[in-house]
C-alpha cells in the first residue's frame, strides 16, 4: 500500500530549497517506488523549478510527487494565534488539512513550532483522553544502537501529573511499535539531591505511573543518566524537558568550541587536528543532532512531525523517515487504543 | 587578619584521605603563613597520622592547622532528618557549630548534601528575609576567563517567585563582591519554544526581578545559552537547576565516552589519539569539573561550602578556595545588608 506524506514545503529556515530535494531523495534513493507518495504543499512557482533542477520531473509524471498549492507562508517568528487566524491558506495549514481528510497519512514541517502546534491541535483535535499534545523526540544514547525517547520536550509547561501519565502511555506505545520493544522501560525525570526527591508534581506522577498496568515504570531518572540506556522512554514536563534538551546542545557546543580553539593553538596542535580529524568526524557522526531530527507532536488525531527549523537536506530526510515509519504503523490508532484502555481502567478501577 | 576555615574532615567518598592533604597543600603551597588557619574536624585517630604522613607536623606545632575532635560521621546515604537527630557530634555538625560560634569564618564539607543543608539550616538559621537557602555554583563558560554563577542547583524544589527573587539578589551580591563585577547581569532560566514562554512561576518571577532596583535583570536565558556569557548569574528553581547541571554532566560523559571508543577503534585511530592527547588534555583541563568544585549554600547566617562527594585533593582545594574568598570578603554580611534593603523597599514600595 502506498503511504502519502504531506510536506509543508515552505517551512523552515531554508524552505523549499531544503524540503524539495529532501523529498526527491527520499523517493528516489531511500525507498522503493510505490511505497510512498509525497505531496509538496506551498507556492507552486517556487517549488516547481526546484523539482526540475533536481531532475525529478519523472516523479511528477508518475504522480509519486505532487505539488499542492497554498498561497501563504507562516513566518518563523509569527505569533501562533495570528498564524491560526490569518494564515488559513498557509503551506503549514494546508499540509495538516491533508492529514485531517486522510489524503496524507502524516505531515512534516520545519516551520514555526508554536504555530505548528496550535494549527495541528486546532485542525486535528486531541485524541479523546489526551489533554494536550507533547513533543517527543529521540535523544542520543551511550550505546548507540539503542533508541531513547524523551517527552515532553517543550510543547507544554505546567503539565499536571495526569498529563505526565498520558505522556508516559503515548511514549510507551510509540516505542513498542516503532522500535519493537516489548515492554519499554519508562522513567520520570527527577532530581537526586539527597534531601529533595522531586517536586510535588513529580511525586504524584510517579505514583500514577507505578499504578498503571499499561506501563513498565522503572522509577526516576536523573539528568546525568539521560543518555545511559537506563530506560527507553524519559517522561517530563515540557519546561524541564526543553531546558534539559537545550542544555545538552549548549554543552556539546561548549565542548566543540573548546576543541576548536585548542586544536588551533599552534603548529603542533594543528597537526594533531589533521591526524585526529577522521576520528573527530566519526564522533560527530555518532552524535550528529541531524540524525535525531524529527520530533513527533504526539496526542493528536493524526501524525505531525516537526523538523528542526535549521535542518539541511539530510536532516530533513530523517524527519521524513520518522513520519514514514509512524504512518506505515498507523501509530495514531495504536495510541487511541491504549488511551481508551487507560480511560476504561480508570472508570472501572 | 587570619581567617579560619573549619573542614568536615570525614566527609566525602574519601574522607580524611582527601581532606587532610588538601588542607595541608592549601596552607603550605597556595597561601602565605598567617593568612589562614584550618580546623580539621573529625576522628583524631584517623586525622593525626595523615598529618604526619604528609609532613605537616610543623603546621600543628605553629597552630595554623588544628584538629578538633568529633566522634561521629554522617553517612553519604543517611537520611538528613536522621543525621540531624542522631549525629549531634558528627564532624559535619561540629564544623558548622564552629562557624556558628565564629571560631571559624567558613566551613567546607564533601559530605551528604541533604544532611549538610538540613544541619546548616538548623544550626545557623536563615538570614532574615530569606526563606530557604540555595545551592550556588560556578559553571563553565565559553569565554573561559569569565565566571558564570547559577543558583539554585538543587537545594529546593517548588520555589516560589519570591524565592527566585531572593536567589537573584544573593547571586548578584556574591558575583559583585567575589568577581568585582559592578552590575552583574541576571538572567532567569526559561524555555523558548515559540508557543510557550515559560511556566506561570517563571513569568511572575520575571516581573519581580525586573522591578527590583537592586538587580540588573536582563531577561530570560535558555538552556543552550547557559554557557554563552550572556549573563553573570543564572537564576532558577532547584528542580530545573539540578536537571540542567546533571544533564550537562551526562552530555560531557557521552562525548568523552564516544571519543574514547572512536580513538580505540584501530591502529590509525590509536595513533591519532597519541598525537591528539595533549590537545585533549588541554580541553579537559579547561572544562575540568574539579575546577568548578565548591558550591555555596547561600542564604544562611554563615558560609557553608559543599564540595562534590567524589572530590580529589585538587578538587577539594578549589572548594577551600571558594570558602576562603567568601570568608575574607565577609560575604554573609553583604548578603544580609542587601536583603535588608530589599525588605525595606518592599515595605515602603
Amino acid at each position: 500500500m502506498t503511504t502519502t506524506i504531506a510536506i509543508d514545503a515552505m517551512g523552515g529556515d531554508y524552505g523549499a530549497d531544503v524540503t524539495v530535494p529532501a523529498a526527491i531523495d527520499f523517493l528516489k534513493k531511500t525507498h522503493n517506488a510505490n511505497d510512498y507518495k509525497i505531496i509538496l504543499v506551498g507556492i507552486e512557482d517556487q517549488i516547481r523549478p526546484l523539482v526540475s533542477q533536481n531532475n525529478a520531473d519523472d516523479l511528477i509524471a508518475n504522480q509519486s510527487l505532487l505539488i499542492y498549492p497554498a498561497t501563504q507562508v507562516v513566518d518563523m517568528e509569527e505569533a501562533p494565534a495570528m498564524a491560526l487566524k490569518k494564515k488559513k491558506d498557509s503551506s503549514m495549514r494546508v499540509a495538516i488539512n491533508l492529514v485531517k481528510e486522510n489524503t496524507a497519512q502524516a505531515c512534516v514541517s520545519a516551520g514555526n513550532t508554536g504555530a505548528l502546534m496550535a494549527t495541528a491541535r486546532f485542525v486535528l483535535k486531541m485524541i479523546p483522553g489526551i489533554d494536550r499534545p507533547a513533543l517527543c523526540s529521540i535523544i542520543p544514547s551511550k550505546d548507540h544502537q539503542k533508541t531513547i525517547r524523551m517527552l515532553d520536550l517543550g510543547a507544554n509547561v505546567d503539565s499536571s501529573p495526569d498529563m505526565l501519565l498520558q505522556f508516559a502511555i503515548m511514549g510507551s506505545v510509540l516505542t513498542r511499535h516503532v522500535d519493537n520493544v516489548d515492554l519499554p522501560k519508562i522513567g520520570l525525570l527527577n532530581v537526586g539531591a539527597e534531601d529533595i526527591k522531586g517536586s510535588e508534581k513529580v511525586k504524584k506522577a510517579a505514583s500514577l505511573l507505578s499504578q498503571s498496568s499499561l506501563l513498565n515504570y522503572t522509577g526516576y531518572v536523573e539528568g546525568h543518566e539521560l543518555y545511559d540506556n537506563k530506560v527507553d522512554v524519559v517522561v517530563c514536563d515540557g519546561f524541564e524537558g526543553n531546558i534539559s534538551l537545550k542544555t545538552s546542545e549548549g554543552v556539546a557546543d561548549l565542548l566543540v568550541n573548546a576543541a576548536r580553539e585548542e586544536f588551533k593553538r599552534n603548529i603542533f596542535t594543528r597537526f594533531a587536528a589533521l591526524v585526529a580529524m577522521p576520528v573527530l568526524k566519526a564522533i560527530k557522526m555518532r552524535l550528529d543532532p541531524r540524525s535525531f531530527n524529527g520530533a513527533t507532536f504526539i496526542g493528536l488525531n493524526g501524525i505531525v512531525i516537526k523538523s528542526h527549523g535549521g535542518a539541511d537536506k539530510v536532516s530533513f530526510m530523517y524527519a521524513l523517515e520518522t513520519a514514514a515509519k509512524q504512518a506505515k504503523l498507523n501509530m495514531t490508532d495504536h495510541i487511541r487504543e491504549q488511551i481508551t484502555i487507560a480511560l476504561d481502567t480508570k472508570k472501572t478501577g
